[in-house]
């Protein structure tokens, strides 16, 4: 039986062209970067074709790339490195949406200690910010917004245009974790002052993250030593995980169909669940993620589910794959309004690059069998 | 004319068994270390199998080894994670040495904020702590003496025993910056509570570092989010550089040549610049690391050198890859005491797997070569 892997939304597959490019900086080079001699200067010129390829996918400036280790770090630092950077001042606020990922909300305890407090917007029950609560909030001591372009659990888009030109009238930071959208959607046109970016989650290697800072915009580094990144990011860059990172992003803008055909693989794999006792808990599959499809089995805890589904060769998940093992419910479903016990029930396929239609039907199947047979145990038992 | 590379201390070659070990995590599998299923646990299986290498190296427990992404985030966990760990109560000095890698002494700034004093310990003339200075520096106000096993571009051991003993006598804590010396002693006996390493400084990749904590020490994590590594470093783990790492140290402890023969490729490379104006900063090679060679040509601008050898096809630093390109005078000269015109004539010249003392041999004339063109023209001005 093939194992189907349906948590792209966790970790993808490299592509080849990001495999390619990695290895010579594996296997044949090993300068340093920051080392001004021939290999470190050709180490220095792969970092900065991806910086450029990058900067491109973003229509913005070469110089306002930067990359990080993780989407984690970048994060960390769009927010850590905003707040350390406005110590001085009256804006003494944060606001982040209830349902962004840890990364973002694990933030709060640092940011107190630096003397700052963070309001969580409330979001409506399929995860999409209340614009009337954010307006509330807003106002001239609030330094940073951070609100994800689309939640990595349910999928949803978060209303960005409206609430970032809320934020933008109070003067206020803005800072958009884009992990789980880039390449789905243009970023050209997203409004913030900091856009952060992971490879792993576009078909490039683990071990690579980006930020997009909007020229004028300053940060305080949270990691320092050498003055790598414009001193902005110290430590001996991942040479081979960048140029991974940039050659995958220009593999998807050069073939639009890697992330399109995300769309049919969702819809094939929820067709299949037609009629079935699945429970989308977003039924308008316009307002999610193309490559995503979350759901519950009402009565049927997540993690059995996903066991019973591992035994029958089904990688999925019941949200972040960062949360996993967790034994609390899912923040994310808690913030929407569901029950404890609901909360636990939540099932995310995420799709993608090189699954097919029928592979997706097939995983449908799967499901729906694993439902059946633990509904007839039960019933046996009863 | 072939390249000679001889900035070991700046960054390593890979050795095959890590490229071999890196290569299913690039090229096959994509599952996040923190998910569930299959392919999330045979992620983690990876990274546990490199954890119990490293903590087989430093004779330590398993559990007391976590990955980073770099020796610069480790060492910034060790000091600022003990800082943010330590806000209450009264040990508010932190001491450092002056020639400390700047992933260290780069910390002050946010430390201050933090309300922590950063106290410099002064070195002598080789770069070697003064342990009386240590003695006076010590307190029972003092939270951490972060002192380096090997100085990153003179390559002088520190005396660390007697210091971390006199350290242990005041109860502060204790950390290691290991990176250059790793794998080059015998580390399962330095007193440390906190010991930091890079991959990619021991023919592993780019992109991992670890740290050792030992069983008891509290650190508040600096990168927050998820919760990886026992929830005190989060973030998506680099898979790949991980095993490339765990891989590299392996081979490294199953063949102690590798290591060991950086003595002869240093000495070969010594012995040939005999009779020349080379003026080796420290005399005594038994007080350095075996790969390392650091000297001057006095009256010689060390970027003036570089850019010469670079162009006789010889890869040198003048000290640490992380701060080239920077027109400050070197810190750990000028700490030693040597004038600014002096501290900008250091060179480094770093020597490792797959050197050969011929090659070696052959580097020493051509920088002899070079010197003596440089003077030549000089004359001819004159």
């Amino acid at each position: 039986m093939n194992r189907i892997y349906l948590d792209h939304a966790a970790s993808t597959p490299m592509l080849p062209a990001a495999i390619d490019a990695m290895r010579p900086w594996v296997e044949l080079e090993c300068g340093n970067p920051s080392s001004l001699h021939e290999n470190g200067r050709r180490a220095k010129a792969a970092m900065d074709e991806a910086r450029e390829v990058l900067a491109d996918s973003l229509g913005c400036l070469f110089a306002e790339v930067l990359f990080t280790s993780s989407g984690t770090e970048a994060a960390n630092l769009a927010i850590l490195g905003s707040a350390l950077a406005n110590l001085e001042g009256g804006r003494r606020r944060i606001l982040m949406s209830a349902v962004e990922h840890h990364c973002v909300l694990h933030t709060e305890p640092i940011l107190r200690k630096l003397g700052f407090k963070v309001d969580l917007i409330p979001v409506d029950r399929e995860g999409a910010v209340d614009l009337n609560a954010l307006d509330d909030l807003l106002g001239d001591d609030v330094l940073l917004l951070s609100l994800m372009h689309a939640n990595n659990e349910m999928g949803v888009w978060q209303p960005i245009s409206e609430a970032f030109s809320m934020a933008r009238g109070h003067g206020v930071l803005i800072h958009c974790d884009s992990v789980q959208s880039y390449l789905s959607k243009d970023l050209s046109e997203v409004e913030a002052d900091l856009i952060t970016l992971s490879a792993h989650k576009v078909n490039g290697p683990k071990g690579a993250g980006a930020i997009h800072i909007r020229a004028g915009i300053k940060l305080q580094p949270i990691q320092v030593g050498g003055g790598q990144e414009r001193e902005m990011r110290a430590g001996t860059e991942d040479v081979a995980a960048i140029a991974g990172f940039g050659a995958a992003v220009r593999a998807h803008r050069k073939d639009p169909s890697l992330m399109g055909g995300k769309r049919a693989l969702r819809d094939a794999f929820l067709d299949a669940l037609n009629g079935s006792d699945a429970a989308l808990t977003i039924a308008d599959r316009h307002r999610i993620l193309e490559g995503h499809a979350h759901l519950r089995f009402p009565g049927f805890d997540a993690e059995t589910l996903l066991i019973a589904l591992d035994q029958a060769g089904i990688s999925a998940s019941s949200g972040s794959a960062c949360s996993s093992g967790s034994l609390e419910p899912s923040h994310v479903l808690s913030a929407c309004g569901y029950s404890p016990a609901e909360a636990k029930e939540g099932l995310r396929f995420t799709f993608g690059w090189p699954l097919t239609p029928e592979v997706a039907k097939e995983a449908a199947h799967r499901l729906l069998d694993v439902v059946a047979r633990i509904e007839a145990t039960r019933a046996s038992r009863r």
